[in-house]
């Protein structure tokens, strides 16, 4: 990714901004220390640094004057609840943020080891720097200063940091249904986001839905040779290769039947929304590999395809013979993860469904065909005009000195949905990554103009919330 | 593979069979020693086991009573040389067998340990047991009873024992050209095939050959959020599974362009033989898998599939995440290991450049595409008729007690084609492992009557081969 220096951001008040200067060293050391614990959802090995990372996150909420603080049993990795309830009669944010992270793999890509963080030229190195470990400790730096200075919040929050983001929520829908109380308020911010190209500050008004799953195809009891064996019976990785083939037409279409019945087309308020953002596309290709070109679907712009428009797309395929050489074998078996990324009216369900019909449908006889649903999430949007989207805009403004864009974006957060549609709630995604953080990349980073900006407008926010007046509940 | 009892097997001369008897123990500890070597030429991280099989080839060789043995360097796995020359008048016969072995993953569905040989019910398990040091060792054993009883061989013999086979010979056309008086004769016995379905003896008279390649396409510098990024770029595994899917028809042709231009087709006479073979259809689909149907090129039955039609087959295919569970990227690369099985009239070298232009006409904009030719070996085809195949049926019909079926098989022993068509030299295909040998499969075995009867059948083939008289050349 191209580099982009960060935008410069506004100090708040002196006795703020004081406290955090003496800070600074103590601040840093936190995140080095938060960074270090491989907490990686995906991988069963790493339940117990999973555990540990809430742990720690549980001790710092505890040390910076949060109440009620618990690390929360899911039956999967838990969740970490906390609050500062200054007077019920101030509106309460709902912060939420996760604490697990993506694996570190390929780690030969990586310019330092993922969790061994390394600051370098004004950023910090390390996965979960910027998804999402560095966005927690920002709200964790606002609400240790403004109670170290002011004594109390100007509003009422309860955090909820989760710990199976990377892994598609899974526990998180019935925790809450079964603790209600500790994710209700009258809002929800939602820090999991980021700037735009050129480091231009953005709130994420819409994100895509997902349904994940994995198809394993079985051809025989073993590994056959292929010179007894070849041309006779059908290969599963040949099969498996035509089966996905087969789910897009020349159009860039996703082929399953029924995948975009229910489609809520992008209006021509959506399209100009999407034609006005100061988008480089010619940056954009150039810096995602050595031959990119734009494709996908047809009659869509670059940005409508990454935002606006759904998706199928394989993230892993394995079988057969894999090492250094050649083995001459036909494979026993073959596999694929596929995902898609879903808008506004696709239920993640019913697609989740609809693909795997299309891919039993699509299995040839002889082979035997499994498909394993892996996780969903829903869409999201937040209305324009939303009272506490205002303040957020007023907080980025105020901090990073110009007008944030309203953006809407391909990436999943199934708990934006699941607080805006379950609970009712107005939900505003207020992040602060920079758009070269390599979120689930090697190298990830997490610039450290944008970490010192968010705490500053975590402090605004507040205060815009606050200046608000009463709560519109 | 369902399991047949092993035919008898008829008695040599009684001081062969006595000393035979005497040293039964002996032998299958020797043959115990040689399998434990993990000579698995296709792992780099294996070359020194390779070089120790060869070593413990060569301390055979020289203990048995062979002359000039001798480990000869190729740059890659060493070749084992060695001869026996009784009298120049007498025929001389080149025999050929490799001692390396195919990996031994997934070890997991190994019964027993690849590299643990293991005597139970009738047999010897391992990884080489078949595929090819039981046939070695057979070998070996033959010339040591009939110097220890005889004193000296009926026929003039010299040794090939290359470590590349299960690698495509890469060093071995080159060491031969460069070492001709160690594999002339006048014709050559190699030991690297088998049996029949339902244990019949049999002699391969065509192979079919092989080109292999491997395929890597690269998408982006590094794996990417598949919801950022998902929808605007080309993903390698979606782009490679297309290109995969491109290389047959409906009717399970292959569509490179001039693959089939060389082909020689089956004539009356070979459809005839293939049609007369005892065939089991039924038994070899069950024995494969749960689901397995006969399928492949439409118009020929499954015995010309196998033995007589060209292929395609992916023998391994990767990209993106293989996990547990689900990682959200579009893989920067993906992967496929490509080969064709090849019938006679098509020449590797230039199949393997047709699929190469094929795969690149095929790669879309958007991904960079290499293509590595990883090896090749001619197809291959013994005349009926020919003397030293006479003699051969003899002895396995003496030995075994039914006449042998002659086959052409899907495999590919590149060594056949090079020792016709660069030496001009006979070349019968004598092996002896049982038909369900789980060659190149987990569990690989020897049937050991197969072996017993082996010895005895190479004794009887030096005394036929003598029989003949002057030597054709």
């Amino acid at each position: 990714m191209g580099y982009a220096p960060s935008p410069a951001w506004s100090p708040v008040e002196a006795a703020i901004e004081a406290f955090l200067a003496a800070d600074a060293t103590g601040r840093m050391q936190r995140y080095i220390d938060f960074l270090r614990i491989p907490s990686v959802s995906a991988l069963p090995e790493r339940a117990a640094d999973c555990r540990a990372a809430a742990e720690w996150l549980a001790a710092e909420l505890r040390r910076v004057g949060a109440t009620r603080v618990e690390v929360s049993e899911t039956g999967g990795h838990p969740i970490v609840v906390a609050e500062r309830i200054e007077d019920p009669k101030l509106p309460t944010i709902v912060v939420y943020g996760h604490y697990d992270v993506q694996p570190g793999e390929p780690l030969d890509l990586w310019k330092t080891s993922p969790f061994e963080p390394t600051i370098r030229d004004g950023r910090i190195l390390g996965r979960g720097s910027a998804d999402d470990k560095g966005q927690i400790v920002i709200h964790l730096n606002a609400l240790e200063a403004l109670l170290a200075t002011r004594g109390k919040l100007p509003v009422n929050v309860k955090y909820l940091f989760e710990g199976e983001e990377e892994s598609s929520s899974v526990h998180l829908e019935a925790w809450m249904k079964a603790n209600p109380e500790r994710c209700t308020g009258d809002a929800v911010i939602i820090s999991d986001t980021g700037f735009f190209e050129g480091n231009i500050p953005a709130i994420t008004i819409g994100l895509r839905g997902i349904t994940y799953l994995q198809v394993d195809l079985v051809g025989s009891y073993l590994d056959l040779h292929s010179g007894a064996f070849g041309g006779s019976i059908v290969n599963p990785a040949n099969a498996l290769a035509k089966m996905i083939a087969g789910l897009h037409d020349a159009d860039g279409r996703v082929t399953v039947p029924g995948f975009y019945d229910d489609v809520i087309p992008l209006g021509p308020a959506d399209r100009a929304a999407f034609a006005a953002l100061p988008f480089d596309e010619a940056a954009y290709l150039a810096a995602i590999g050595p031959a990119s070109v734009a494709v996908g679907e047809a009659g869509y712009s670059t940005v409508e395809r990454r935002g606006g428009r759904p998706t199928l797309d394989v993230n892993g395929i394995w079988g057969g013979f894999m090492g250094d050489g050649s083995k001459t074998i036909i494979p026993a078996h073959a596999h694929a993860k596929i995902s898609c990324r879903l808008v506004p009216g696709q239920d993640p369900a019913k697609i989740g469904t609809l693909v795997e019909a299309a891919l039993r449908a699509a299995a040839p006889a002889g082979v035997t065909i499994e498909v394993k649903q892996l996780g969903d999430g829903h869409s999201f949007i937040t209305p324009l005009g939303e009272p506490y989207l205002e303040a957020a805009t007023h907080a980025l403004r105020d901090t990073f000195g110009s007008e944030p864009l309203f953006l809407r974006e391909g990436g999943s957060i199934p708990i934006a949905a699941l607080f805006q549609q379950e609970l009712g709630l107005p939900v505003v995604l207020l992040g602060f990554t920079p758009p070269d953080d390599n979120a689930h990349a090697p190298n990830e980073s997490m610039d450290l103009a944008n970490f010192e900006g968010g705490i500053r407008a975590v402090v605004r926010a507040f205060d815009a919330v606050a200046a608000m007046g009463a709560t519109p509940r």
